[in-house]
């Protein structure tokens, strides 16, 4: 059986990465920024009903150190949904004060090491509703996206099905042990963007990440197979705090 | 016989993606971001009618994430024909609301593994049809650079024209059984820029993108031979929806 | 027992690299220049009373080269006490004179290879006190962010823990034939940033940090096992200095 | 003997790759664009008078793609003489609607894997010819930097000489077979610039630079040895063709 | 007997390479320029004096290609004088006509292979000399940063010192075959800067350089051991000529 018949995949994902301007925020007049915040919260407005129509999710988190300010994620039906919505924005006047800082473009994807027989996994609502997720509002954010190694001895991709099934096992234990405390969302990017997975996690203890991806480090997937981009961290901007990190 | 020889090449092409300057599009005036539309809009309509009178085939789609936002793709005869396209479109004022993100050139490539014995290729209609064809307007775009690995054991260029053929020829057979889901168009660029092909790929579900490419990085072609640079996805734009993109 | 089980973390670490927009600050009147200053340094007491409480603690110095003008590092109890920080730090009109260079965002660990058995180290005051350290005011800083390799044979994640174990202690033999000489913090950031470690070293004499990394370089941890980031090197800038730094 | 004394070298090369800043231009008046027009003008009929006098020569090539618009290829007698004429052209207004994309410093250089035995080469004017050459002004310019790989197995510099010379000879042979197709101008830059040859090629068929670099990719000089920077490909521009790119 | 304490270090050293702004510089008016290039020279000036009272030295070339216009290369006798020199220079007018385009930090080193017994080196004058030279006025400079290699089979820290001291010799008589004509400045940057040596080379024929490196790099050190940086070439700045490249 082909390996990409394999994989589930539910709803697409933008992760929005944005640096303030801070310099032209600051000498923006308090009406210009009145305007800028308004037409960011009736955004994000919109985001939560997409949410509570269960037409998409969105999350929004602030990002610690200088690579970004903000992290706008959604997941929505479609590509061409995903782009109204990042023109949408990009029209707002609040962008004209965030500096792109980086993004990515991937889809909700359950992977085919954990397949079950029988049925069509997209009428099992269990499947649906990992595929399709209301993102977690966790005190914290966590993404990076990754590839498996094709290097010389070490090539995910010629190793075979079952040896990868056997990898997989492994990894996905240490995943489980640590149920309750990081909730993982894995997207797939081949032919997206730069990288073949994108990893978002959520936990109310930021040590939680640190925890899990180090003790994943010495599991042979990640030890001998796993080639990691940049790594981003933050944490959750509900409305006030969105609102509170732009008042000046 | 040698490798260049068993190539057959037909036009050439420019990937030209851009950026919008949202910042500067917002603060222009009504009448100045009219005549812009309007120098746009005069241009893809020249594109369209280079396509008509089969002289060249242009393509214009968003682009998703902050990579881009559009893409233009043009298909014409001669770098020559490309540059002055390209420095015509650098003079109008819509173009100083853009900023060059990244580009590509090459020229449409039929491999020399695929050939066949007998008659002159350029007499064939359907090869020509191939070297020199219409852009899809297919809802989705997907395209990436790569290279052919020469790094230790896994040196593509070092195993015999045998070999070769033999690992392209289940890489095609992947290929083939996306056929009615996913156009390819394989653009040579050994000599133009800094990868050896350009992969540029057409489909109405975005999915086929992942599932082709993925598939195909179990293939060994891929799996110990391929390097890939950066991906991008987007969406099509006729001329309405490119209006619509650009509205404020 | 899992590897990460054995880590102990505290503090949580944001070095904030920045450069001088020198022209812009050339540019502002004096009085600019003063409320720039003023604003710096309340921001600088506030810091040096957080650390008197106990609740953190910060170190600031000058970075030579073009890298970077000024490091701020600051440990504080949480990624949201960090991220305030830095966003309070970002609404002053004296980092409006400045372009961010380079951060990394870790937390102060003490590694699994050092446990010894019994007891909760949490409740030994001399593990606390290097958990939650006060930061040296030596006369320079050497700061430097490093991997453990993955790559083929030498591949750091697929040694035992005893192999480990016995390469670590050598390792930091040399590390502590330099006590007294330069003072060393390890910040994990496996999750947190793009590489798994940063190594911040205080010394009064900046050579002692050439011998000792010289050193190690040739111990097998190093030699076969480590790659590194950007190395920044700096003097230390009390209040005083620091305005002087400003003042023209 | 030792390497370096069996290599020829002739003129200093600067390879000078320029954006046109087209917003600005644009935003020129007439008149400044007039001036500036004549300022490249003047210095285009400079060079060509240096070169008329076997002081130097240039060449000036449209480039197509966003990496640049123009390249400026200088060679001249020494590197003061690059210096004087780079600054020269830094001082002129035109130099101001441009930005620098690229530039590669090198000397014009005579292989010593062709050295034939007897006589001071330089007293050859077949030999000088070659290494003080009037630039070809044929349609297509294609350049690209390259180094020799030194990579475990794959180490050109730990061959001997007679294996060099056998592997140099079919890589030659190949250069051969393009004769009054592909005019070839290797410059060396060890010590000049970050790698270690560049490579000049002309042809009035831009195809033929693809066929003879795709066909050398094959040959184990490239295929083991070779890495290779960023590939320029333009269309030539003689001085009017270099005022029809320029009006507005 | 340990490593690093086998080599002596002396003064410490900044290349501080600068793009002028010429735009900027053009724009200036006459008045400004004059004020800017007082400053310059003052600077200059007290540069000598420095090196006249034995407490520095200082370089001054351009730096021909795009990749910067000018180089200053200082040593001093702490990181901090070194600091102060790099903080006055960007509080000067001039500066602000100038991009920082590149910088290394590193300390005046020689190295433990050719260390002799007996004696304490720091009290023979010819090694102080070396340890504290007077940088050269030779026509040419050329810089670049080095590591030695670290890769599988290919670690030069993973050999024995004799190994290496067999291997530093070979490599020693190639630099000694070109006394007279280079003169080799080695400074060591093991924690003060991104690679862990800097080469500065001096001669009055350029090409003495590209015959230089290019011999060595066939020699087993270089060819197995050695990466290098990115590579800087230039002509001597005295205060005329100094003046001359910026006149208007």
């Amino acid at each position: 059986m082909n390996e990409a018949a394999l994989t589930l995949e539910g709803w697409y994902a933008l992760h929005d990465f944005r640096k303030l301007d801070w310099s032209k925020w600051r000498l923006a007049s308090a009406a210009e920024r009145t305007d800028a915040l308004n037409e960011l919260q009736a955004f994000y407005s919109e985001w939560l009903e997409v949410e509570n129509n269960k037409q998409g999710s969105s999350a929004v988190y602030s990002i610690v150190g200088q690579k970004a300010d903000i992290v706008f994620m959604h997941l929505r039906e479609s590509l061409q949904d995903l782009n109204e919505l990042e023109t949408a924005f990009n029209k707002t006047s609040f962008a004209s004060y965030t500096i792109p800082a980086y993004s990515y473009v991937s889809v909700v994807e359950l992977s085919n090491y954990l397949a079950k027989e029988g049925g069509d996994p997209m009428e099992n609502p269990h499947v649906v509703a990992r595929l399709k997720p209301v993102l977690p509002k966790a005190d914290h954010i966590c993404f990076y996206p990754m590839n498996k190694r094709r290097d010389g001895e070490d090539n995910w991709f010629m190793l075979s099905m079952d040896e990868r099934k056997k990898l997989m096992l492994s990894h996905g234990l240490i995943g489980r042990s640590y149920a309750g405390k990081v909730r993982q969302i894995i997207t797939g990017s081949v032919g997206f963007d730069n990288w073949e997975w994108g990893v978002t996690l959520f936990a109310d203890d930021a040590l939680q990440f640190k925890k899990l991806i180090y003790e994943m480090r010495f599991d042979e997937v990640s030890a001998r197979y796993a080639e990691f981009g940049d790594f981003y961290v933050g944490n959750i901007l509900d409305i006030d705090k969105l609102e509170q990190l732009l008042r000046i």
